[in-house]
């Protein structure tokens, strides 16, 4: 029988009820704007300030340095534009990875282009996985940042982060990690990770669209990329959403509540799902690795197929999947990703994103491991260059 | 007997009704990612885009000239910045005036310090004005840009756009307006206007906070500032915040659709306002015009008395106002926009702004009559340099 199964989990999440029923009184009731001086302001001010708690809380940080942002990819934008700013003096050579999200490579090539910034990119392995020595070997002396994500968006690796923060900090250099993918879904402490900046966003883990965090470790003062009004103490301007910042403090409490039972359940989950396509369709392999992996995350490559195909195929069985990175999964052009891991063109081709969340089951799995071997079987029937 | 009054529209709005219930459905049921290929992921693209035309259309836009944005804020960084990258190689001047909002002075003053840029910040006259002959007197062979707000937070005034469009039209020089306080409550026409780029935020006229919107005229091509996965026709990366955008364009079309009647309405309740506040209270007077002023925006000067003690015993009495600007009125410093307007900083101190909106009522008015010239009189009998 056809279900409905929402394998997307890594592009965006559906909003928690305890999210949204915390975010519904600020719509209509407490509206008020917290830079206003009158009570019903400065109570908005105090619930803004209290989530900001809450997300620090989480990450093993201060409150003072949680900034809200409207999402990842703001916060990604203003981390390394902000240091390139705050440090441009002192150096501008900055080290990241070739599989890190568009968030952060485009704005790096704005840096290269327009600031005279350089930039190294590290390979990864095949697994996707930075070597921390590499990061080591690529520290010059006017290497101001080290940005590499925490987790990748596509194949789940989740990288070294612990190391290569302990490398940065004995180097003085600063670290900034984009944690989009990780923050609600495996252990975040921005201490352990010797991070100095960190981008979460609220839509990953349950909380709502359009706003996010910058966690920036004091002393730091990163400048704006927003100018105005002075908001967030001076370094983000612009009317607070509060309802946004509510709802995401809210989605991040619960996530980190049920962190260790639902990280067990989904990896059990997707190790069975990975398993089992691999087992049950030819010629078709995990990308990424077995260990240190997303816990929802399972991404395949299948050989002879389109990844486009196989996506509007599963579609039609009630199955969303994803094909390339997660964010612009409407582009045609084969992953970064996946060639960075050193994947041929036509391999990289036929990928598929199957990434389980909260309300995925074990019944969603064997769904899945039913339609998704006809679907490749069916597409590789029709294929020219399929061979049996 | 004690009301509660919001008189401080011009900072927020809540939340209408017809906004939140257009956003509820996109929160949990439609949450789908409109960058995502799968019918799920199309659908809420296509709920995006015709949220894109219903704001096009009440701005007299097409469709592809509307780019959602995390806000006014945001929209006024991009249009200045953006302008500044897009036109940078053809000149580097840029024309303003003194009381813009800070969104745009602050980010001027970053073009300034940072990006060699030269800034003409013109003057306005005692009612907040700005001059016409005085903008195309100030244009140069290298200006890129003129920007003008349509209307000013503080005292209301409604800037000649028309004739400011005009004049930048026949120069051929690009023309930004700031309409975050003008749209949704005067009508706007960016073809009217001729203006090229035009920002607008949608908690000012009762749609969600964290969300807003840069018109940007074709065929400009304005280069993103914030860089990413390539959302909003690759200008404005960010997964889109579906529900916003959605309630944002639920709340103009209302808004839009009510601006006459609700226009008329606003405008006498804030004539009896200030006219019976200048009758009822000795030296005091309004700032800005009578005439060719936000319908809602009631603002005044009382002498020898703290616009930050106004406030704070009007908010005793139930009455949300405000002193200063709107968006950081937290700050002590005295208003630009007052001092811009010529008034001496002792007088600018004791200024009030009461915005109405729609919830205000007659009877509002006759509560705010009663109560404001009893604490300006308590106030004054306080003070060591009020006589009578
Ligand atoms: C690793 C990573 N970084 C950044 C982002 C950008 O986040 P957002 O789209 O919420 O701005 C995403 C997802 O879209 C991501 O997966
Ligand atoms: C004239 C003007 N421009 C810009 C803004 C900034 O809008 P937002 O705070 O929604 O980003 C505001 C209000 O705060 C405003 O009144």
């Amino acid at each position: 029988m056809k279900r409905n199964v929402y394998a997307d989990h890594a592009a965006t999440t559906a909003l928690s009820d305890t999210a949204l029923n915390a975010m519904l009184p600020y719509f209509q009731e407490k509206f008020g704007n917290p830079s206003s001086l009158y009570g019903f302001g400065q109570a908005a001010k105090a619930d803004l300030d209290a989530a900001r708690a809450e997300v620090a809380a989480c990450l093993g940080a201060k409150p003072d340095e949680i900034f809200f942002t409207s999402g990842g990819t703001e916060a990604d934008n203003w981390a390394l534009r902000g240091v390139a700013e705050a440090r441009g003096g002192k150096g501008r050579h900055i080290i990241t990875s070739t599989i890190e999200h568009h968030a952060i490579l485009h704005t790096l090539r704005y840096l290269e282009k327009y600031e005279g910034f350089q930039v190294t990119y590290l390979g990864v392995d095949s697994e996707g996985f930075v070597n921390p020595a590499d990061v080591k070997a690529a520290i010059r002396p006017d290497t101001i940042l080290i940005s590499i994500m925490s987790a990748n968006n596509e194949i789940g690796t989740i990288e070294p982060v612990t190391e290569i923060g302990a490398i940065a900090r004995e180097a003085g250099v600063l670290f900034h990690t984009d944690a989009v993918q990780a923050v609600g879904h495996i252990p975040v402490n921005v201490d352990r990770w010797n991070v100095d900046l960190l981008s979460l966003s609220g839509h990953k883990f349950h909380g709502p669209r359009g706003v996010g965090v910058l966690y920036v470790r004091k002393p730091l003062r990163l400048p704006p990329l927003i100018h105005g009004g002075g908001q967030e103490k001076g370094r983000r301007s612009g009317t607070e959403n509060v309802a946004g910042a509510v709802g995401l403090a809210a989605a991040l409490k619960e996530a980190a509540a049920h962190l260790d039972g639902e990280g067990a359940r989904l990896t059990a989950l997707r190790d069975r799902l990975m398993d089992g396509l691999l087992s049950a369709v030819p010629r078709c392999k995990i990308t990424g690795p077995r260990e240190n992996r997303l816990p929802g995350t399972a991404s395949l490559v299948f050989e002879c197929v389109e990844g486009e195909s196989i996506l509007l195929r599963l579609d039609a069985m009630g199955i969303q999947s994803s094909s390339g990175s997660a964010c612009s999964s409407a582009s045609l052009d084969p992953s970064h990703v996946l060639l960075g891991i050193g994947l041929p063109h036509e391999i990289a081709h036929g990928s598929v994103r199957l990434s389980l969340g909260r309300e995925n089951t074990g019944e969603d799995v064997d769904y899945m491991l039913k339609v998704i071997p006809e679907v490749i079987a069916g597409l590789r029937a029709m294929s020219p260059i399929w061979e049996d």
